[in-house]
């Protein structure tokens, strides 16, 4: 029998299918709204709500906004001759928190993975191509993981693109900053030689 | 600046405030909620506002419910001369769940705790007095934590007790059903040892 009614069950379930949070964490969520005040329970509805309501895909880049085309997309002061692809809108956040890149963005929305059965088709690769038949983009950053399924897609789209006269890119791979030698991995190290910078 | 327009940044905001959930799992969670079907989110959030409308805490026993007195201080078939104290409507939950106990509980709402600045004035301690005016009531189960602060609770309460004619229990400490013993601590195994039971 469950001890609880209804609605802090229900509330428990709900919170249950999140990812990463189980029942025992669903339960501490659960109590946690019971005894905190109204106002925040609401506020977490209403942007749940509101989330469903507002949001979409922008028909360019594909990041997720409100109004489409994007803010970044539309915006005037951006450097219009640099894309930089990532595979998901939260690497968009990322860099944007870096404030070191002014140019646009192309989400593929996910990586090349015969695994989990997602191939180049279900990428926003044609949209890819399409934007760099514009003679403005001089140069394409890719910011995909380091892994087989990121290297993957970088080699797919770096072949379709060998008669394209435009710069491809990708970010450094090296030693995080702050980070200690002596613990380095072996293939970050390996990376950080073979990518190594002259000083003068 | 945030690359994320208002609706999804106020989601991540709103999970963030739960406690155990950083900026990283709030921005996971809300792009879960992003990607999944409109039902689960609304889900979610009817359940955080029928919470808060719904539940409040039964008169007689202190437990969560939707109606008060509880489903289970009104259930005819439990047994009414026990009484099983528990610090939280959680550990009611948990107790339920082993389907061994079939009294009726007093849910205290914390422990005392000089620390946390809860005194036994914090607690439903009165109310617990109250109720075992009630010559129906033979016995008191103490299922709290045995940490200093459950012990402590345990003896203020059962010294307000000691003139009245009623067993006082407190759950069995010892080692969990299947720990190892290689790896039991000190004061678990020596409780083990001073509770052991006689086989025959």
């Amino acid at each position: 029998m469950a001890a609880f009614d209804g609605s802090i069950q229900r509330l428990i379930e709900a919170f249950a299918k999140l990812p990463s949070i189980g029942p025992k964490g669903a339960t501490r969520l659960a109590f946690h709204v019971l005894s905190s005040p109204r106002q925040e329970a609401q506020e977490l509805a209403e942007a749940l709500i509101a989330v469903k309501d507002n949001v979409r895909f922008c028909e360019i880049c594909g990041n997720v906004c409100e109004t489409s085309p994007c803010p970044i997309c539309v915006d005037s002061r951006r450097d219009r001759s640099t894309i930089c692809v990532v595979a998901d809108p939260r690497v968009v956040m990322s860099i944007e928190r870096t404030g070191e890149y002014r140019g646009l963005y192309h989400v593929l929305g996910g990586t090349i993975n015969p695994m989990a059965n997602v191939s180049a088709a279900d990428l926003r690769i044609a949209q890819l191509l399409e934007r760099l038949q514009n003679p403005e983009v001089k140069e394409l950053i890719f910011a995909l993981n380091q892994d087989v399924e990121g290297e993957a897609t970088v080699t797919y789209i770096s072949r379709l693109l060998a008669q394209v006269d435009i710069q491809i890119t990708q970010l450094a791979s090296g030693l995080p900053v702050g980070s200690d030698l002596e613990y380095a991995d072996d293939i970050t190290l390996g990376h950080a030689l073979s990518g190594r910078r002259s000083l003068h």
